[in-house]
């Protein structure tokens, strides 16, 4: 198993966070033309699926090996570089521990035995009849508004072609109406209203790392699960989250 | 009942904090003129009488009601709106809910019933025998000095048009002291000095939504109530504020 | 014992802060020209010597005297300044107080007994083989790397004029080499490689109050104490740190 290379911190950082916000360690896939992580949080409700194309680092060996990662302890070494620095990745094979190196740096990083990470989730190819186009903004405001009254927020795509977040809590309501002029681009509108309620604390974590400006694809459907689509480090990270929905108790 | 406003959204801010600065609850006088809230804490001990004007509204009908709001709540629901933002009132006769909108954001707030709410206090028309204009600023760097040394605040009118603040801690002590020339105006000069005990807890609270360049007329007497009287959002808002004070242990 | 100064906030703060990084009360010294401070911590391990010229002040008069202070009270005072503010000292014999005044702002400080300070320390006057000269936001992101991994901090000194910091974790290590394009100068380079390994709780202490821009000397040995030595105020505050060595458990 062959890893080699040379990357922007802020690159690999953004390529990390989206990982780190769902699970505290996972598998990273060294591939020929790339790294590639997926996991799923511990009550597999939340999945990530992150891609860094080779072609963004400054150069880049790997010949399609797997490693474990204790993200906090990663990304605690990524926090040392400054903006611009490279960091330069190496992966001993002897010692089974990769060395990072950020200038005069080098921190000697234990890998974890991808045995003991959790299964790598394979995100379904979900046939959801809306697309909404949003900034991360508009789709943070939203979950900051339904996290005033309650745990759960609905996503309802409307035939017209609304997107509107609703929060219920004991006394209070919130909702949020993103009509054709506040969204990006509508993709699809389903044929008719299309519900679906989702943990709130999940949604926030997928958000956490998305930019304000930040163009995200909403994918959504009737009771069904949802999708997350954007991209980070100007196209070089790719990012899909796919979550769950809760069970409306309507 | 009728109510439905619109406002912008800092000056409503303006308006609601130096009263939640105090109680958690309010009642609220929707009158044709414009809103009143009056309010004493649980001690009763510091009162707050805040006035926002009709002229400040963008739009504004009501008919004399009066309604009890939870501050926190209503709060979480201004800091949804970004500086420059309206937010449209109307109040719900029927459901006994405030709808709140705010770019695409609706709220529907549970009222209180009013008569669950501490009663409203009057603020006496004291006759204080001094009166001195102060910035914030000074007033609250006086209410900083005297935090490191003790639990309470002297404020003293000198004969010679000076303000005083004291505090006495278990081995130190602290004074500033406002001449003149430190001081925007001196309206009213006592005959002689006359000095009063107050709470520090309390005079934070009511100083901690006062800018620091704006102009603050305090009264005070001798061991009798001080007055804080200062406006917001540009004159919009007045706010009076009453705080007891404590017998003097000497 | 007569002590009466005038002082510019900014530097006297500058020559307390490397006194309270350590310990929480201390003898000062006022001598006749100038104010001197030496402290050890309790577990005798990391000692501070600290001088501010009578030079620096805007008027200074003392004859010797030795005054106990508690620091958190005096910087808490000296947090009531803003920047320019000039600070008026003036030691009340009678009343055993530092009376402390701030524009407008007075404040009365009760002295400790010197005699219930602990004993000031002998700074002693080792020969260390080697003195290296760095930026102190070098060392301090050397001290921050190590953070990540351990509780201690190797600092070794090479034969080849390189100045080596190395923490080992549990299972992760790290090192941070400045060579000597990273130094701003190598004054004295040992015989052969000296290393010694020292807590990085005390040796974070000593940092924090050197601005990153700051030149830290830093003289070293094998087995041995280590010596920090900056300045502050525009060279107006000098310090001197010594950091007692933990026994290599190699």
């Amino acid at each position: 198993m062959t890893f080699k290379a040379i990357v922007d911190a802020d690159t690999l950082s953004d390529a990390i966070e989206p990982v780190s916000a769902l699970v505290d360690e996972c598998k990273v896939n060294l591939l020929e033309d790339g790294i590639e992580i997926r996991a799923v949080d511990a009550a597999n409700v939340g999945m990530v699926d992150v891609s860094l194309d080779a072609g963004a680092f400054e150069s880049y060996d790997a010949d399609g090996g797997l490693i474990g990662i204790d993200l906090d302890r990663f990304e605690d070494v990524l926090s040392m570089a400054e903006s611009g620095d490279l960091v330069h990745l190496f992966l001993n094979e002897e010692t089974r521990k990769l060395e990072i190196a950020i200038d005069g740096l080098e921190y000697t990083l234990a890998c974890i035995d991808p045995e003991s990470v959790r299964r790598e989730p394979e995100i379904p190819d979900l046939d959801l009849p809306a697309t909404f186009i949003l900034e991360g903004k508009a789709l943070g405001r939203a979950i900051t508004a339904a996290d005033l009254v309650g745990d759960h927020i609905a996503v309802i795509a409307t035939a017209d072609s609304e997107l509107v977040f609703e929060a219920e809590g004991d006394t209070d309501s919130v909702d949020v109406t993103l009509t054709k002029s506040d969204l990006i681009g509508v993709v699809q509108t389903p044929a008719e209203d299309a519900e679906s309620l989702f943990s709130l604390d999940y949604l926030q974590d997928m958000e956490r790392p998305i930019a304000a400006d930040a163009d995200v694809s909403l994918l959504v459907g009737d009771e069904f699960p949802a999708k997350l689509r954007y991209s980070r480090a100007d196209g070089a990270v790719k990012v899909v989250n796919m979550l769950a929905p809760r069970i409306s108790s309507e």
